[in-house]
C-alpha cells in the first residue's frame, strides 16, 4: 500500500478541484525548483553567474526528475526540505553539465527557495481561486437581478421577522464573495514578494559570490536593487523592501484573506442550508443524477455543496490564526515557527480554494422557490409585518401603547392559530383607528420589502474589482 | 464587593492604557447612545423628524444617566442590551420632553444600534492604536539609523548563523510596525461603516415611518442615499452598499488587522526577549525604578514590557480567528454568531491596544549594547564566518568540497575551543591556497554583514502611509 | 465615568450569573489572599512561622482592605499583580501586627501566590458549573421520559431523513451533559493543585527560611511533604507531585473540560433553534414576559436562552486552544505564555459557568409540541420511511433495484406533491409485491422508530457519576 | 505528475514515521473497510445475517482491491466515501458471491462506517503515540536520575533566576510527557467507541432488516445490546450509551488529548531550543552526521529535532479547537460540522504522532553539559543567589531593607561587573552582620539548590500509569 497518498479521501470540499493539483507535493517542488532556476538566471542577468549555467539548471529544475518522497524523508534531517533539494539538484546539474553544478544555490540559503516557492504556489493557487470567485459573483448578480421581486421571510434569530427579497439575499451574498474576491486581489497586486535574504536577512552570501565572480566593483545599494528586480522579474513576484524570514506579512496576509473567503463562502452555504431544509424548502441545490445521494436513504437529495463548503469554513479560520500565531518568529530564522506555517498554508488554500470551486456550482445552479417563500410567507398569519402595524399606529396611540397591543395581538394570534388581521379587528382599543380595507393591506407582506429593490439594484452595480 | 469590575487584574498589558477607557462598558454604551443621537439627527435632517425631538434625544444620550449594570443585567432577557437601553433612554427622553420620546430608535432594530456604536468604538480605538504604532514606528528607525553600523550575530534556529547589524534588525521590526500601521489605516479609511438596515436589512421600518412622517413622495433610492449619507455624517462613519446584518465583513477587517498588529508587536517582543536573556545580554528594557523587579529575587530586572507585549499576542490570533468564524452568521441575523462577536471584539482591540501602548515605552527606551553584541560574535571563534570561507574556496576545490572542509573544521573548533582561523590554518588541503593575513580578514565577523547598511537605508525611507 | 467596569454589557450570557463574581477581579484577589495566608498558616502549622504571625496575616488578607485598581495598575510594572498585593499585604499587616509583616509571602515567589489564587477561583468555578449541569441533566432526564414516545423527524444534512422521538434527543442531550460533569468532575476530583515551588521551582526560598527560622534538622523529604500537605490542607486544594510554573497540566486540563462543556451545551442549543424556526415550531423557549421580545417587531418571541448559550460555544473553543497553547512555557517561568493564560482561563470559566447556567432555565422550561412534530412528519407523504420500504423490498427486488425505485418514485412525489404511498401504489414494478394494507402500514412513520425507545432508557439510566 | 500525493515535504516532523502510515488514506478506507465487515460479521452471529455472506463479506473488503482515488472524486457527489465506498464493496462482493452482495451495509449509514472507520484509525494510532510517549519518559527518567545533581540557572522571564538542576528539568518533562500518555491512556481505556446508529440514530434500519431476516421476535432491548455488544467486539472498539452522531464526545476527547500531548512535547522542544542556543550552550541535540546541516553554513548543527516538534506544537491546538467547536453539530447529523472533523483529526493525530516519535530520538540521545551549565551559573556573579542572602539578613535588617539591600548591590554589581560578594563585603549597611567566610558559603549557587534532589526521586517515582 502506497503509504503516502493524500487523495481528499477525507476532504471532499477539494478533491479533484483545480486547487488541488496546484498546491500538492510535486506543485511545491516544482515551484522551489521554479525558485533555484530563477535565482540563477537573475544572478546570470546581472552578471555574476555563467548565462549556459543558468540555462542548465532551468532545464535541470524539472521536478520529474526528483524524487518526491526522498526528498521528504531527507528533510527531517535538516527540518527543512531545500538542503536535500539543493543536493539532487546539484547532481541532476552536474549530471549534464558539470561546470553548471557549482552555481546552484549560490549564495542562497534554504528559506530564500523555501519561501520563493510558496509565493509561486500561493500565486498560482489565489488566482483559481480569485477566477472562481469571479464566477460565483456573476451567478449571484444574475440570481439577484433574476429575484428582485421574490418575496420571502426575513428571518432573524431563527424567526421569521419581517419580509425581504431573495434578490437582497443574493445581492449579500455577492457583496461577500466581491469583498473576498477584493481581499484576494489586494494580496496579488500588493505583490506575493520574493524571498531573498541569504543566511541571515543580509545577502552576505550573494554578494561574497558576486564579488568573487568579478562583480565587486559595483555599488551595493546597486548590486541589491538589480539582484531583487532581476529576481522578481525571473519569478514573477513582487520584490520586498527588506528580507521577510522572520518578518512575516505575506503568510500573515495570506491567511486573512483565505479565512475570509472561507468565511464569505461558509455564510452562503449555511444561509443555503437553512433555506433547503424540508420544513423551508425555498430553495434546492443543482439537480444532478446521483449527486446528493444517501447510503440508507433513496429520497433524500442532500445539499452536498453547501455541506462541502461549510465543511471548509470550519476549518480555514482556526488553521489561519495558527498562520497568523507564527508571526511570533524569533531571531533571524525561527526553529518551529516557520515550519509550521508550510501546511497551514497549503490546508488554508486547498480549502478555501475547493469551496470556492464548489460555490461555483451552488450559484450557477441553485434552483429558487418563489411560491414556496410567498408560502412560508403566510405561515405567521401577517405577524411577519407587525413591525408596520406598530408604525401605523404609533402616531394615534404611541409607540409603547401600540407595541404592547400588536405583542399582545400577536401572542394571541399564536396561541389561536387566528391571523393577526382578524385579530386586530376584534381588538377594541383599535376600533375606529385603521379602517378593515387599510389593515387587510398593511397585512400585505408582499407590501413591506421596504428599499429591498433598491438596495439590489445599488449592490448589483458595484464591479469586482471594487 | 463590587462584583463587576474589570479593572486590568488579569491584563496587566492594557490596565490604565487609553484603550482600555476607549472600549469598556461605558464607552461602549455611549457609543450606542451615539448612535441612537446621530440616527434621529439624520432622520431629522433628511426631514422625517422633528428637529427638537432629535435634539432632546441628543441631549438625553449621556451615558451619565443610565445605569450600565441595569442594562446589561436585561440584557439576559432580549439576549443584546439594546431592548433595554432603548427603553431607558425613551424614559429619559419623555422626562425632559415627552413628545420627543415617540422619535427614539425610529423605524430602527437593535442590531443597527449596537453594531453602529461598536463601529464607533473601533474607531477610536484603532486611532489610539495608529498613534502608538506610529510613535513606536519613530522610534524604531532612530534605532535603526543609530545602530546601522552596529555588528551582531545573526540566529537561526537557535543557533549563531552569520553576522547582521542591529539596525537591520530595528528596521525589521519597523518594517512590521509600518504593515501593522498600514493596515489599521487601511480598516479607518476604508470606511468603518454604520449599521442601517432596519429589522431584516430592507430598511423597512425606517421607510414606513418616514412615510407616516409626510415624506412619502420622496423615491425610494433618493431616499436611501440621503438618509445613509445623514447617518454617516452625523457619526462620522462610512456609508455601506449595504445593510451588513449577517455580512461581517467589517467584523473580519477587524479581525483581521488586530491579530497582524498583535503578531507584529509580538515578534518585537520575542527578540528583545532573546537578546535579554543573561547569557546574551545584547539588550535591556528601559530602567525604571522598581520596573521589573521580582517579588523574590532583588537582582531581578525582568523584561516586563515584552512580557506584557508576548501576553497579548499569544491571545488575539485566537480570539481574531473566533471573530472571523463569526462571517458564518445564518439568515438575516444570527442567534448566537452575532452576540459571540461583541467580548471577542472588546478583547482583540484592548489587548492589541495595550500591547501598541507598551510597545512605544519599549521602543522608545530600549537599551542597546553594542560591546556585548560583538563579545557574542567572538564566542564562536569565527564559525560564524563559515558560510563566507566556503564561498572563498569554492572556486579553487569546489564547492561541496569546501563545506565539507568547513564542516569538519568546525566541528573540531567546536570540540576543541580552539578558533576556526587556527584549525584552518593547519589544514592540509587549504595550504597554500589562502594566505594567513587573507584568512585572518576574512574571519572577522564585523566585516561580513553583507548589505545589512544598504537595507537599513532601504527600510527606513519608507513612510508610515505606505 | 468609572472607566474599568465590565458589566456584563457585551457578554450577557453570563451578565449577573453566580460564575460571573465567583470570577471577577475582587473574587481573584481574594483568592490570592487566600493563597498567602493558608501559605502563611501552612508554614505555622509544620513550625516554620510564628503561629501568631500566620493569625495576623489571615485576619489582613481580606479583599476589602485593598484597592484592587490600585493593584492592577502596579502589576505593569512587574507583569503581575502579585508584588504589588504582596507590598499591599505586608503594610496591611504591619499596621496590625509589626512582628508578623515579616512573615508575608515568606520564601514565596508571585507565581505560587498567582496560580494558587487561580486554582482556588476554578475550584469554585467549576461547582456552581458542575451543579448546573446536574440541573440541566436532570430537566432533560425528565424530557426524555415524558417523551420517550414522541415520534418526529430525524433530520440529516438539513433534510427530514427518518422518524426518531424527541425522548431520544433529549436523551442525547443529557447524554453530552453528563460527560461534560463528568469532565468538570474529573478536574475538581484529579484535584486542582497549590503551586509551590519558590523562585525557580525547586522550593530553596521556603528551605532557606525554614532553615533560618530553625527547622534545618529537618529532612528534606520530610519537608516537602509536610509543607505541600499542610498548604493543600488550608488551601483545600491538592498537592501536586512537582511545581508547576512550568508544567501546565492543570491549565491544559481546565481547557479541556470547559471547551467540553461549552461544546456540549453549545449543540443543544442549535439544536433548540433549529426546532424553534418558524417553519418547524416544535419547540419553544420557556414563556416569560418580555423575555425573547425585539426592539422592532413586538410579535417576536426569540429563543433568547439558546442565543447566549450558543454565543458562549462559539468562544470558549479559541480561547481554550489559546489557554492550551500556553503549554509552551519556556524555562522555569515564561515571559508571556504564563500572563497569557489569565484573561483566558477567567473567560472560559465565565463564559462557559454563563451557558450552563442558561441552559437550567432553557432544560427546565423548554416547551415541546408533540403535535406539531406529527404534522412535521407527515410533510413528505412518507417519504421519511423511504429507508424502511426500501429494506422491505429489497429481498424481493434486490437492494439496489428497490433503492432506485424508490429514489424515482420520491422524486415523482417530490415534484408532484403526491403522497410516496400513492405514487408507489402506481408503480408497475411493485405489482403484487407488497399489499395496499402492508403499504399503508409500512408508511406510517411513527410506526418507524427503530429502538429509540430501548436508547431512552439505556441513557437515563446513566447515573450522572458514570 | 501524480496529483495527490502527500509524502510529507511540507510536514518533516511526520513524514516516514509510524502514524504517517496509520492515518493515510489507504489506511483510512481499509479501517472503513473494516468497520463494514465487522457490522456484517456481528448480524450474522447475532443470527440477522448469513454466515457466509459475512465471511465474503470480510473477504472482499481489503483495501487493495479498491481505487482509492476514485472513491475520493466520487465523494464530491455525496458529501463522504462511504457511498461510493459501498457500492464498490458491493460490486466487489458480488462478483465473488452474488448472494453476498445484498448484505453489504445492511440496515447501515455512512456516519456508522465512517466514524467506526475513524475510531480504528485513531485507536492504531493513540498505540504509536503512547508507546512512543512511554519510550520518551523512561529516557527522561533515565536523564532526571543521572543529573539529579547537575546544577544549572534557573530562568524565569528569560533571566537567570535562582540554581536548579538539569535532573528536575528533566524530571519536569517526564512528569509532561506520563500527563500526556495517561490522557492518551484514558482515552483508549475509555473506549473509543463504534458508531452504531442508522440513519437517523434510532438503528431502525438495522431493525428492520433483522425484522425481514427473522429475528423478530428479539426483545429491542436484548437485540441492541447483542448488535452493539457484537460489533464492538468484531472491530475491537467500545459499546456506546448511545448513537454518538452527534453527541462528538469521542472527537472532542481525542481533540483534548492530541492537543495536551503536542503541547507537552512542545514544551520540552522549547526548552531544548532555549538551552541549546550558542551563548548558553547547555545541551545539543543528538549527533547524527548530516542532521541538522544546514544549506549555506557549514558550521550549524541545528536543533531539528526540538525544531520539528515545535513545528507541530504550534499547529495541533488550534486544529484540535476547529475539532472541538465541531461539537455544535446541528440536528441528526450536520450538514459540514461532521466533515470538517475527517482531515482536522487526522492532521492532530499525524502532527502529534511524528512528535511522539521524534521526541523519543530527542530524549534518548540528548547531550547534556555540566560544565557549560556550571560556567553559565558563574556569569552574574552569585547575583543568581541574592534571594537568599535576603533570606539570610532578613531576620537581622527586616526583609524590606534587606531587599533593597541586594537589588542595589546586584545593580552596582551588574553596572561595574564585579561580583555580588565583593559587592556586599564592602556594603557598610553589612559591617559585622554576615562573616566573609558565611558570605562566600552563601554565594556558591550550586550549594542552594533547594529541594531539587528530592523532587526528582518523588517525580520519577511516579509509574507510567499514574
Amino acid at each position: 500500500m502506497n503509504t503516502h497518498v493524500d487523495s481528499g479521501l477525507l476532504s471532499p470540499v477539494r478533491a479533484g478541484t483545480p486547487v488541488e493539483s496546484a498546491v500538492e507535493d510535486g506543485a511545491w517542488l516544482q515551484a522551489m525548483l521554479d525558485a533555484e532556476a530563477a535565482l540563477a538566471r537573475a544572478q546570470a542577468r546581472i552578471g555574476t553567474l555563467p548565462g549556459p549555467a543558468a540555462e542548465a539548471i532551468t532545464r535541470s529544475a524539472r521536478v520529474e526528475r526528483f524524487d518526491v518522497r526522498e526528498i521528504a524523508l531527507a528533510s527531517r534531517e535538516t527540518a527543512n526540505p531545500v538542503v536535500g533539494l539543493v543536493a539532487a539538484l546539484t547532481r541532476a546539474v552536474a549530471a549534464e553539465e558539470p561546470t553548471a553544478a557549482e552555481y546552484v544555490h549560490r549564495g542562497s540559503t534554504s528559506q530564500d527557495i523555501f519561501d520563493t516557492g510558496a509565493m509561486l504556489v500561493a500565486q498560482r493557487a489565489l488566482r483559481i481561486i480569485r477566477d472562481d470567485l469571479d464566477r460565483t459573483a456573476a451567478a449571484l448578480a444574475e440570481l439577484a437581478v433574476r429575484h428582485r421581486g421574490t418575496v420571502m421571510a426575513g428571518r432573524t434569530l431563527a424567526l421569521q421577522a419581517v419580509p425581504t427579497t431573495f434578490g437582497l439575499k443574493a445581492a449579500g451574498w455577492r457583496q461577500l464573495v466581491l469583498d473576498a474576491e477584493q481581499r484576494i486581489t489586494q494580496v496579488l497586486d500588493g505583490g506575493l514578494p520574493v524571498s531573498l535574504g541569504g543566511a541571515a536577512g543580509t545577502l552576505a552570501g550573494y554578494v561574497e559570490y558576486a564579488r568573487l565572480d568579478g562583480a565587486e566593483s559595483t555599488d551595493p545599494g546597486q548590486y541589491l536593487d538589480r539582484l531583487v528586480a532581476a529576481f522578481a522579474s525571473e519569478t514573477g513576484l513582487a520584490g520586498p523592501v527588506l528580507p521577510w524570514h522572520t518578518l512575516r506579512t505575506p503568510m500573515a496576509d495570506l491567511a486573512a484573506a483565505l479565512a475570509f473567503t472561507a468565511g464569505a463562502l461558509g455564510k452562503i452555504a449555511i444561509d443555503v442550508q437553512s433555506l433547503t431544509r424540508t420544513e423551508v424548502a425555498e430553495v434546492a441545490e443543482p439537480f444532478v443524477a446521483g449527486r446528493g445521494s444517501s447510503s440508507a436513504m433513496p429520497h433524500k437529495r442532500n445539499p452536498v455543496l453547501a455541506t462541502l463548503i461549510r465543511s471548509a469554513a470550519l476549518q480555514v479560520p482556526a488553521l489561519a490564526s495558527a498562520l497568523t500565531q507564527c508571526m511570533l518568529s524569533e531571531d533571524e530564522r525561527s526553529g518551529g515557527a516557520w515550519h509550521a506555517e508550510w501546511q497551514l498554508l497549503r490546508e488554508c488554500l486547498r480549502l478555501t480554494g475547493g469551496a470556492a470551486h464548489t460555490a461555483v456550482e451552488l450559484a450557477e445552479g441553485l434552483e429558487v422557490r418563489p411560491e414556496q417563500m410567498l408560502a412560508n410567507l403566510g405561515l405567521t398569519g401577517s405577524q411577519i409585518v407587525s413591525e408596520r402595524i406598530v408604525a401605523v399606529l404609533a402616531p394615534k396611540l404611541g409607540k409603547v401603547v401600540a407595541k404592547r397591543i400588536l405583542g399582545e395581538a400577536s401572542a394571541l394570534a399564536q396561541r389561536t392559530g387566528r391571523p393577526l388581521a382578524e385579530v386586530l379587528t376584534g381588538t377594541p382599543e383599535l376600533t375606529g383607528l385603521v379602517g378593515d380595507e387599510e389593515l387587510t393591506a398593511l397585512c400585505d407582506p408582499t407590501a413591506y420589502t421596504g428599499l429591498a429593490g433598491v438596495l439590489v439594484d445599488r449592490a448589483v452595480s458595484r464591479c469586482p474589482e471594487d
